[in-house]
């Protein structure tokens, strides 16, 4: 039903009485109710709902279509139960355990669609940046321990202990070093306290299309990032005019406009906070909460920056003109969906490094060793990158209530589908 | 260094001096060993091998450049020890253990590439024929169960059991039932067995770029398998002419000729292969070696097709028109490299495939149980489809002996790398 414009039209579409007596059609392409003409409405009604069909017909006015053939393609024997709503369960603990029952439902339809094309749309902006992209590790020796209260999962591999990846930094480093720019798509799993599946922004699993340059300064990371969003969100808005509702497509218009986006540092970031009524102390990461009310203030996305040093992983960089700041960076979406990016430029030399693993994580150092001897052997160069959670970004797009409806295989804290 | 036709040059590169007074210049868009004039002998070699530089010069005949400048962009602070080679470890086990030590060596600085470059087109290919990606889920609760001899890893979650993802095909039917064509890009974790770290040709982490189509026949979809493949392998002898040696774009020409490729059944692969004196016992999987040594007698890619149901995976199709046989089609390569795609139409009926788990698998229905629902309702599609192993093809594509130096995170069975 592409071409709404041309008077004839063949297509594959699911369908769906509703009870005003119009029906929903519904494909790849688009969502459309329309009112049916030329048809027998009785040889139309003995089609169930839910049924796929092929259409052959015209378009004869805004939301009327005079159907000419309809020839059902697949018939479920059990049809939903919840017969009368197109929508989803509304609990996300329900949709996480069946999700495979609902995938079919317009709204869910949208969102795995919306999904592959920002994958592939942020794919495209980096391939055309220089980007090198490399096929990401699922287990390794050493994963991100720079977690939000997320533990990590260890397995027992051929008598080793290795870690499911929650995030790729070192590995990140590593090939910058070697290829200037880099990009993995990377599947990382977070053990999620279990009240984080109310945050409605968490997944035990999710995607990160995490980058990271050698040959790029701070500011033209932070640069590229934004631009990503923005080239993302504008192909969206291009392909799937269709799929979108104009409110969705006015929000979008609305609060993403071109880069750049406003930058505050973290310390000006806790002062509007604290005026705000939010109790914050200095230091600290910044509560979900506070961090999406920033970006409703401003209405569009806002980069904090500067991070105090004991507040996140021990990977970045300490800014040497500000000592106790990183040089970092995170992006955050308005309308309260939060943190879609977070970046920074690498720690990368040796004593430093060692130094900061020690005192700040106590990890263990020999799960590093690899990596630590890379940086004695200046093998690693100085670099910055960030990550951009797709399903956020996704959840963002479609202004989703719970992540769970923004990922194909929905994984939520406590909860985890087949 | 790309455009060696003109005169003037300016690019980055790493540089390692040579016995013979020439030096290796080289960097991600080709290797060259060169006489180098105009500078100073003693300027150049106070530059130690390894280091990262920029050359500003002139070619001035093949394998002759001019250097006007050079700059040292990188200096390692201890060389590799093995000074002496450019090559990395002939044995893969000390390889695995320390390939991040190797990366920037030629021969695997250009496997990284390739890799890189096969999974591009091999997803533009799929993306151009309209297919749609998908990310794939690295944990589930059903994982491919027809695994020869590997076993696949459980964890435990909130109170489950979740097995790595192994392969997706139950994942893949779902959703192709529903988008028509889609594809995973699935980074699969295999425990095999330890002795198999010798057949050179197992990783316990790997690349399948996983397709399956509910509008393709079966013949549709072997030809779009071997398109793939012919689509995959040509751009990458146009793309990287310079990185490839003659004697590789020779071989990859001789064998990899247009599609299609000859089909023979299984039946016909077992009597050609007893005749050449193996000892195969129909109604068995054929052996690593034998499969080989078929596409060798081809001196071209080759399908086996239609294997006995008893050897293969509970969810191929039987094929009506042959009792005991799937229908199914695996791809062989030339040259010795054996297997790169396995691929097959699925069971999508309630009964046939409930009977199969219990009868030939032995397997609890219980893991099955949100599938077999699926099906019982009739939600599953007849399917076809096919994956194929990333690192597999770039072994093939570079000749390389053993699979470990045809991925950027090596994990061989017994060795895990970090």
């Amino acid at each position: 039903m592409r071409k709404l414009s041309s008077q004839h039209v063949r297509f594959k579409s699911w369908i769906k009485h509703l009870p005003d007596g119009k029906i929903l059609l519904w494909n790849i392409h688009g969502f459309y109710e329309v009112i049916v003409e030329c048809i027998d409405n009785e040889r139309l009604s003995e089609i169930p709902s839910w049924s796929q069909v092929e259409v052959v017909g015209e378009i004869v006015g805004p939301g009327r279509i005079c159907i000419r053939e309809i020839r059902v393609l697949h018939k479920p024997v059990n049809p939903p139960v919840e017969n009368e709503s197109i929508d989803p369960p509304e609990d996300p603990v329900e949709y996480t355990k069946h999700y495979y029952r609902y995938l079919k439902y317009p709204r869910i339809l949208k969102s795995i669609l919306v999904y592959s094309s920002v994958l592939n749309n942020l794919r495209s902006f980096l391939l055309k940046n220089g980007f090198i992209e490399l096929p990401p590790p699922i287990i390794g020796k050493s994963s991100d321990p720079g977690l939000r209260g997320a533990r990590k999962i260890s397995i027992e591999l051929y008598g080793g202990v290795y870690e499911l990846q929650s995030s790729l930094i070192m590995y990140k480093q590593l090939y910058a070093s070697l290829l200037d720019r880099v990009f993995y798509v990377a599947r990382n799993i977070r053990l999620e306290p279990v009240e984080n599946k109310d945050t409605g922004r968490h997944l035990v699993e999710f995607t990160q299309v995490d980058i990271e340059a050698s040959d790029l300064s701070m500011n033209e990371v932070v640069k590229l990032g934004e631009r990503a969003l923005y080239y993302t969100i504008r192909r969206i808005l291009n392909e799937y005019s269709e799929l979108l509702d104009y409110s969705e497509i006015e929000r979008l218009e609305n609060e993403v406009d071109k880069p750049p986006y406003p930058r505050i540092t973290y310390d000006e970031a806790v002062e509007i906070l604290r005026k705000k009524g939010f109790d914050i102390r200095h230091g600290e990461e910044l509560p979900f909460e506070a961090e999406a009310r920033l970006a409703i203030e401003y209405n569009s996305p806002v980069w904090i920056t500067n991070f105090p040093v004991k507040a996140r992983g021990f990977y970045y960089l300490e800014d040497p003109a500000r000592p106790g700041y990183n040089i970092d960076y995170n992006l955050i979406l308005p309308g309260g969906h939060g943190e879609v990016l977070d970046g920074g430029c690498r720690e990368y030399r040796y004593e430093k490094l060692r130094e900061k693993i020690i005192e700040i994580h106590k990890e263990p150092l020999d799960k590093y060793e690899w990596f630590l001897g890379l940086t004695r052997n200046n093998e690693i160069k100085p670099t910055c990158g960030w990550g951009i959670g797709v399903e956020r970004l996704v959840k963002y797009i479609l202004n989703l209530k719970h992540i769970a409806y923004a990922t194909p295989h929905p994984k939520i804290p406590g909860v985890i589908g087949p």
